[in-house]
């Protein structure tokens, strides 16, 4: 039944062989990794008007600057990651290149902001999107966690059925939400140049009481969670057709460009339409409405960018699983992440994605903007580590011609450096928790990499001069009765070994005797030894006895315990038979050099 | 930690040499058997005037006769079952009584309403004990569940903690019942005869209109409920000290007299005082209200009618687990009924009680009314069936003297068939679902009792002629390595046959070459079978290979699998490691014929 059910939402199993096939080609590529940058479109202007709209109307002028400074800000983002591409073709992630070149300790920060980072893109991701379906309909506003949780189940699913399948499903939500912008900014200017909708922000260039230099870092700081996502790409190039270097690099540019002019376009409309934030609607639903009405368009713009931020969540679960098994693979993350499922995707790094970023979306209860920051920061700390790795490496090799790429990285690293500290200083209330999780992460890194080689040394033998070695066996059968399963089991044990003793525990001292008249009476071979029990407990004497034949037998042999277990037919059988061999088997298991052998018997009624 | 929670809540083990010390005196006896019976009076004369009352205030009359009939009723089946007594010294419930006279389906019929019963008499004095609370304090009211539960959790601990000392607690309480209601009645008629309080009931013997043979019938079924109890003493003759008969008999007689005392004196009461039942407060609430006034006497009568109310479950506490064992020794209960607990008690028993009765407090929401039929009716059948079985048994048995005896019994059988009639004529839509209930519990009774007989007939073996049978053997070793652990798995498998295979699981040609180019250098003595698993299921290609050497080994050999398991250090290393060997063995383990093996490893750090 689960079998079945599995088959149905997952699929066939597939052979590792067809491993290959699951590549991506550029455009496929572009949907399944670009959703996450493209869509920080649908929130990034709405969080600068946010911060100035704490000072004024009149202070909404400002996010023109602050979007060209963000806009600028991409294009040497790009840059530099356009050179990770080409030095590390096999996958560049943050947590590799900083590895690499900065050292271990550096990588583990960078891995572990990753890590938590992604988990937050689908929790911003969904619960934005939501935010677009309840603009459209607020009769939704009071069940968004639903919403979200129910949407990050479906993409769990989607992924666990493997990647060219999802990409298949999800490239086309991406080129409509990138048309439908397009096809709103274009609209909108129209409308204004024919005076249809009157130019209405605030004056532009005129100094605003109150503002100051803290207030205009924050929006600008905020603005940059537009920038989340563009590491996406360097980090998945693996998953790329061949030629996967180049072909990633082409889609990184490409994507730059679309968000570029979307996040500027986005940015200037709202600003002549005279647009300020409000919690209950989002920018683009206002800027859509007013440009359309509330018609046909307007939710066709609503719905298509639902549906690419759902897809942004999309992104996470190609790079979560890919960056878990770098991690387990160097044994900082638990061995399981190493295995590919049925249709050969990370099964379980796809499973923990999935089910920590609804307890996210639960926590926060779908509220989008305190998730926004905690995730920013989490980006630009791996941003910076990464591009500082690049500068260290152009400094070692000093490969012909290295000065411009690192001059490249330079810039790009200060600046994600300066942006890092600008979010610390303007947003610590809200980030705080980023500095308690991450030592925590990489501490549990740290715990988990020291067990394995705790392991590893434990368990390495030297092939050439240690071999198993043979010793005597002991075999002690714990018996209730003289029935055919005692009969079978002993008949096992002395298959295996001639030292066999049959235990009986006895509770009073009539049913002792009647048990060893039966068994001389029946004499199969074996000795019974007979444990009186005082207090009915069937354990204790037991375990007592098992400890004076372990002592005994010291290193000259093998104690095994060998427990008849009755399979029941039905499952209600199981109430009608005291099942003390499971009780005993739990209780030996912890005890050192003891083995345990199961003898199953299975009832035919 | 559970341990030490345990011996603080139930007490040290005892040895079963203690058993005959918790014997019960008669007058201990007294205080745990017969609080039910006694309790009932708390109750009784309410459920008369409550039909009555729905005629009119002038029907209220009518209470006097019914209980003077009542009264003779209980005179009736003192007689009757005092005969049961001295005719099964050694127990003679209704089941046994029952089953020996009228045959097993009869047996069976009265020891599963018997068995339902309990849990009803634990659910209804629980609830009419809660209710004494609640009408002394009304903010009570709405946690009369809770309060409910918690004294039902209460119980099943000191019964848990063993019979005597439950006794020793609970004797006090039962004495001040009897001796508060009595003050309360001679304080009551002191105050009619003095003219304090003017007698206000309905003029006796006035015919009322509306009032029916039906009605009249209704509430004489209903006063019954008052008899309900009176059979725990023949239940628990083995619980007596020597001579138990005798004390059993002397206890009965004892207990009817105080019974049918308090019972005319409080339907006396009520009628002179005028009192019509009150869905709020009690009636012996309002007649103590009446006599005392809300002052301490009052509040110390509610307290003590709570407290035997409560006691009144405790009687089924002492009869469940007795019946329950019955039942088990004759195959129609789950062996667990049998086995005595750390105490000396049935503890499966006391906690099966315990559970049931609290879920019908919350299925009912304590609502004590609806509970009282289907526990009067459940109570009046195993009566019939009993006495029945005793009429047979005369006959039969035709001993000296055995007429006057023969008529007791007929008499008695002759009532409570009666009774039993009256109560399915007229309150058939309160009582139905036990005539559902009943046919199923004895279905089950049958279905346990089928599969017991097919186990031993299955198991039973000629101790003369079968004896164990020694095979040959092949051990199968699924190895992922070349560990210490599989070093010591072949040691140990060595050590009990040469006939051992190790099976690697190869997913892909690079990881099988190397392992193959390993063993042979390493040379542990055992060969290696290498299966390749293209799906990267692990459980599936080693099925397919035992399937294959099981076939092989047909009749001739043993086949055991050995798995090696990791036993961690900490709880969380568990995550770290597949433990693939947990699900082969849960697979394998509804196999035919595959032994199982377990070599624990424990890790050291």
């Amino acid at each position: 039944m689960v079998e079945k059910l599995k088959r149905l939402l997952i699929g066939r199993p597939m052979k590792s062989t067809a491993l290959a096939e699951e590549k991506l080609t550029k455009l496929k590529a572009l949907a399944v990794l670009s959703s996450d940058a493209l869509s920080s479109v649908a929130y990034g202007t709405e969080q600068i008007l946010i911060v100035l709209m704490t000072v004024g109307f009149a202070a909404l002028w400002y996010s023109i600057p602050i979007s060209i400074a963000v806009l600028g800000l991409l294009l040497i983002l790009i840059l530099s990651y356009r050179q990770t591409i080409y030095t590390y073709p096999s996958g560049g992630g943050a947590y590799i290149v900083a590895k690499e070149n900065l050292g271990l300790p550096f990588g583990l920060v960078a891995g572990g902001s990753l890590l938590v980072d992604y988990i937050l893109t689908v929790a911003v991701s969904a619960s934005a999107g939501t935010d677009a379906i309840t603009s459209a309909f607020p009769a939704l506003h009071d069940h968004r966690v639903l919403v979200a949780v129910l949407i990050i189940a479906l993409l769990t699913l989607l992924n666990l059925r493997g990647v060219t399948e999802s990409a298949s499903i999800l490239a086309i939500p991406v080129y409509l939400f990138v048309i439908a912008i397009i096809f709103l900014i274009i609209s909108g200017l129209y409308q204004l140049a024919t005076g249809a909708v009157p130019i209405s922000g605030p004056r532009y260039g005129v100094p605003v009481g109150g503002i100051s230099l803290f207030l205009l870092l924050k929006a600008f700081s905020s603005g940059c969670s537009a920038l989340t996502g563009v590491e996406a790409v360097s980090n998945a190039i693996p998953n790329f057709k061949a030629p996967a270097e180049k072909n990633a690099a082409k889609t990184l540019m490409l994507m730059g460009g679309i968000l570029g002019a979307l996040f500027i376009g986005i940015s200037l409309l709202a600003y002549w339409y005279g647009i300020s934030p409000n919690p209950k609607e989002t920018v683009v639903s206002q800027l859509a409405a007013s440009t359309f009405g509330r018609g046909i368009i307007y939710y066709l713009i609503q719905a298509v960018t639902a549906a690419i931020l759902f897809l942004a969540a999309n992104t996470a679960f190609s790079a979560f699983p890919l960056l878990a098994f770098m991690l387990a693979k160097d044994k900082f993350m638990p061995r399981m992440f190493m295995v590919r499922g049925d249709r050969l995707g990370f099964s379980n790094g796809i499973i923990v994605l999935g089910v920590f970023s609804a307890l996210l979306i639960v926590i926060f209860n779908g509220d989008t903007e305190n998730l926004i920051p905690l995730y920013a920061v989490g980006v630009f700390i791996p941003f910076t580590l990464s591009q500082g790795g690049m500068m260290k490496r152009w400094v070692s090799n000093r490969p012909a011609g290295w000065l411009l790429p690192f001059l490249v990285n330079t810039v790009g690293m200060l600046t994600t450096l300066s942006i890092a500290l600008i979010f610390i200083i303007t947003k610590f209330s809200q980030i705080w928790i980023v500095f308690l999780f991450l030592p925590l992460v990489i501490f549990i890194f740290q715990k988990i990499n020291q067990h394995y080689q705790d392991i590893a040394d434990e368990l390495r033998i030297d092939i050439y001069r240690e071999k198993p070695e043979i010793k005597g066996s002991i075999v002690v059968i714990p018996v209730a009765g003289i029935t055919r399963v005692v009969s079978s089991s002993i008949g096992y044990a002395k298959s295996l070994t001639d030292n066999v003793v049959a235990v009986y525990i006895g509770f009073d001292e009539e049913s002792i005797e009647r048990m060893e008249s039966r068994w001389e009476e029946w004499n199969p071979g074996v000795r019974l030894i007979v444990l009186r029990s005082r207090y009915r407990s069937i354990i204790k004497p037991l375990v007592k006895f098992i400890d004076t034949v372990e002592w005994k037998a010291a290193e000259t042999d093998h104690v095994t315990v060998l427990i008849p277990q009755f399979i029941t037919k039905k499952w209600w059988h199981n109430i009608l038979h005291n099942q003390t061999s499971l009780l005993i088997r739990a209780y030996l298991f912890k005890r050192r050099d003891v083995r345990i052998a199961t003898f199953p018997y299975h009832l035919q009624k």
